[in-house]
């Protein structure tokens, strides 16, 4: 048996590639990713049409699939967040079919659940072995955890594992076996390791960031879940992690001992696990270096799965077990609809990640963001899509002041409790008159006629559709 | 969500246990398991009949299941090794239907293909959390790996975990994780410490045994298949460990850097890992406390599932990548198929457990075995029970000499090699005199009239069938 193959399009076309199937990536790589453009151009020279394409995420760098949008070779994308020119090129309606945009947690639920159905799923390694055992834990284009990519490798009916670090058998840290794997392609390089860490991974010098940074962690300390065995997720902006630096303080200060962070990890995690804030990492996704250096030598920093991380169902996912989450936001509604999925312009420019996913699992869900960006207020009538819904978020924090969900389970309490710690709580239609006194109200946008994308929330409803761009 | 259920009756209750389902259970906790007893006496309580036993491997402690076979609760068996009383009890016929043999192999590659269906499996877990996040490298009944309940974890309808440990949310460090359970049951204790290391983990002083090891090792010297790279895995009988010790100082001497080490893993493999003749440990079970320390500490001992361990198939399996294994037998016949089944009676003590895996999937399959136990000569015409087909062996040790397979295809290099080594190269056909002149011809065995159990080869073709006893 020999699974080393000597070109990706040898391998696609091994793998029975033809018209109308899915094809799925995993986005570890991030904005350093050459594995999705490589394997989009040998579709092309294969001749292949109608392809599906399901990545957990799109980037930037994703930009050269473009040109297979136009002749056809992909004329369906399904994926849980479309940044740069792919998420523009969509929203113009470059893509033939709407697109499909999950959650992280709602991905790997379809995929498991057969709702998805992958034909040929796509692997970038950075290291594996010629039996397909592959891990993104070592080698040149080390990414950490491929928890992302595991779903796909478990159900896809062909798996190709794509590596630039070759290494003898067995490659015992393993996070996908050869079980799964049907060949291994090897390339000179499967990414560019600046662009697989992110520069979002850095903390904010703003000082409206860290103001809300502060305020932020301040909520978290008085919302009474701040105490041993609390466990948290954060994003990778540079206010959110402002507020994991300013809640370190505060645990160390306080003695507090946490059970585990969720979530993409960040050297300020890591940070907060070795100062013994926390006791484990739970990681579906690296973000930084030092969390990649971490995850391969450090057990108490584990990697998960996209499902065990957020995957929605009556057996649970760890998103369930959240006290306390903090996350960002382009929108805010009166009803505390948050849009993480398109601009003030109506482009599609991200999607959900596993947004969703822990506003829905987390006791304390946080949206912390500037009231107004580049002249644009936070907080809008209406959401220009709804990502998450209202219902699952507790509180907004802004440089100006904090808005408690009076829909919220906890709202009342946490209303109370913020008030009585003197933090400047205040409702969103008061933070919505003070960005409109300060900027004015920003000009309606004309959407175009064409529904170019439908939103699923994550237990698969419809949440909302995108259209295309007047 | 909570997965805490009080009993394990309630918990096979809220599973759904039915009349004719399939329970399955694992091995990991050897002859030291409660966790069989108790389900099957939870199944006769709640009025069941007709269920399926799927067992991994059963075992004497398991005795008091026949009742359950009497009751009908059980009529039926599948397993890979069925010992003591149990074993006896199906060669007598007290079991309803035909049991079921299969390999460790095999028995995964059928849950995951779906030809056996597990409406319930049952888990015991030396660690578990609430939410079933779970591990056997932890608590007072630690057992190591719990690679053989993996599958069964992932394809079951349901899913029970059992734990006498319960811990904090999450278990870090879990082997399976909570997206595949539903119950979780805790319960005073899981098994007997002392029944879960095996007592046949103790090398042999012997000198029979210990001339048999040392023929062995310097077969595998001998081979031209103990360079750097080497791949290994024995058995935990005495002369299969003594052999490992043999070869360790044989490896140590001439500076031999092998790769790695499957299987069940013993205190004697780990004391070769960490005097680096090999560079990995490859474990499905763990056979004795040193072993499952390592496997908790020891970032190049890594757990394995069931069907990575030996699962035939075209993505292959680690048992295809294994250069020499030393396996046991009861009998051999003198066209090299092995019998680990039944005894010289006909009655069933154990089965292939993975010896008609590996000896498939390794360059060089050696059986160790004393030329006569208990006046039984080793050779014979035909095996009682055919458990490893002859034409995936390649030699036969003795203390008398080496028979090499004329059927294997590095027969002829392999004969003139030993021979050239000045081992005692001989054949069965004069083993098998040897033994008859020492020890007389034994009488023929009559054997009953009903077929009391189908062997299966790991192609899933019958190999086999048991007969009762008279």
């Amino acid at each position: 048996m020999n699974k080393l193959v000597s070109s990706l399009k040898e391998a696609l076309a091994l793998a029975g590639l033809r018209d109308g199937m899915t094809v799925s990536f995993h986005h570890h790589l991030r904005n350093g990713d050459h594995v999705i453009n490589m394997a989009v151009a040998a579709m092309q020279e294969l001749g292949v049409h109608d392809i599906t394409l399901s990545a957990s995420s799109l980037f930037q760098v994703h930009t050269p699939i473009l040109s297979a949008f136009d002749d056809e070779t992909i004329t369906g994308v399904e994926s849980d967040y479309v940044g740069g020119d792919v998420g523009r090129a969509i929203s113009e309606g470059r893509l033939k079919k709407k697109a499909v945009f999950r959650s992280h947690g709602h991905r790997p639920a379809d995929i498991e659940s057969g709702k998805m159905h992958i034909d040929i799923a796509v692997i970038a390694a950075p290291s594996s072995d010629a039996a397909g055992n592959c891990t993104g834990k070592y080698g040149e284009s080390a990414c950490g955890s491929l928890g992302y990519a595991m779903p796909d490798a478990r159900c896809a009916d062909r798996v190709i594992v794509v590596t630039d670090n070759l290494v003898a058998y067995p490659l015992c840290d393993f996070s996908i076996p050869e079980t799964q794997v049907d060949y291994v392609v090897t390339v000179d390089s499967i990414g560019d390791p600046a662009g697989i860490v992110s520069s979002t991974t850095r903390i904010t010098r703003d000082p409206v960031g860290l103001k809300i940074a502060d305020y932020a962690a301040q909520s978290i300390l008085h919302s009474g879940l701040l105490k041993d065995g609390f466990s948290f997720q954060t994003g990778a902006g540079g206010a959110s992690l402002a507020a994991a630096m300013y809640l370190k303080d505060i645990m160390l200060r306080q003695n507090i001992h946490g059970s585990f962070c969720m979530g993409g990890i960040t050297g300020y995690l890591v940070d907060m696990l070795e100062a013994g804030c926390f006791e484990e990492l739970m990681d579906v996704q690296c973000f930084d270096l030092k969390a990649v250096e971490s995850i391969r030598t450090n057990p108490r920093h584990k990697e998960v799965s996209a499902s065990h991380y957020a995957a929605p169902g009556k057996r649970g996912c760890i998103a369930d077990h959240l006290d306390a989450v903090i996350l960002g936001a382009t929108e805010v509604d009166l009803d505390f609809n948050v849009n993480v999925h398109t601009n003030s312009q109506g482009v599609i420019m991200g999607g959900s990640g596993g947004h969703s996913d822990v506003a829905a699992g987390a006791k304390l869900a946080i949206i912390v963001a500037p009231l107004i960006r580049a002249r644009l207020p936070l907080i809008v009538d209406r959401a220009g899509t709804i990502s998450t819904p209202g219902k699952t978020i507790d509180l907004v924090v802004t440089q100006y002041g904090l808005a408690v969900n009076p829909a919220s389970p906890r709202g009342a309490e946490l209303r109370e409790r913020l008030k009585e710690a003197r933090l400047p709580v205040t409702s969103l239609e008061a933070l919505k008159k003070k960005a409109e006194d300060l900027s004015g109200v920003p000009a309606s946008v004309k959407r175009g006629e064409r529904v170019v994308a439908d939103v699923l929330y994550r237990d698969g409803t419809l949440l909302d559709q995108i259209y295309s761009i007047c």
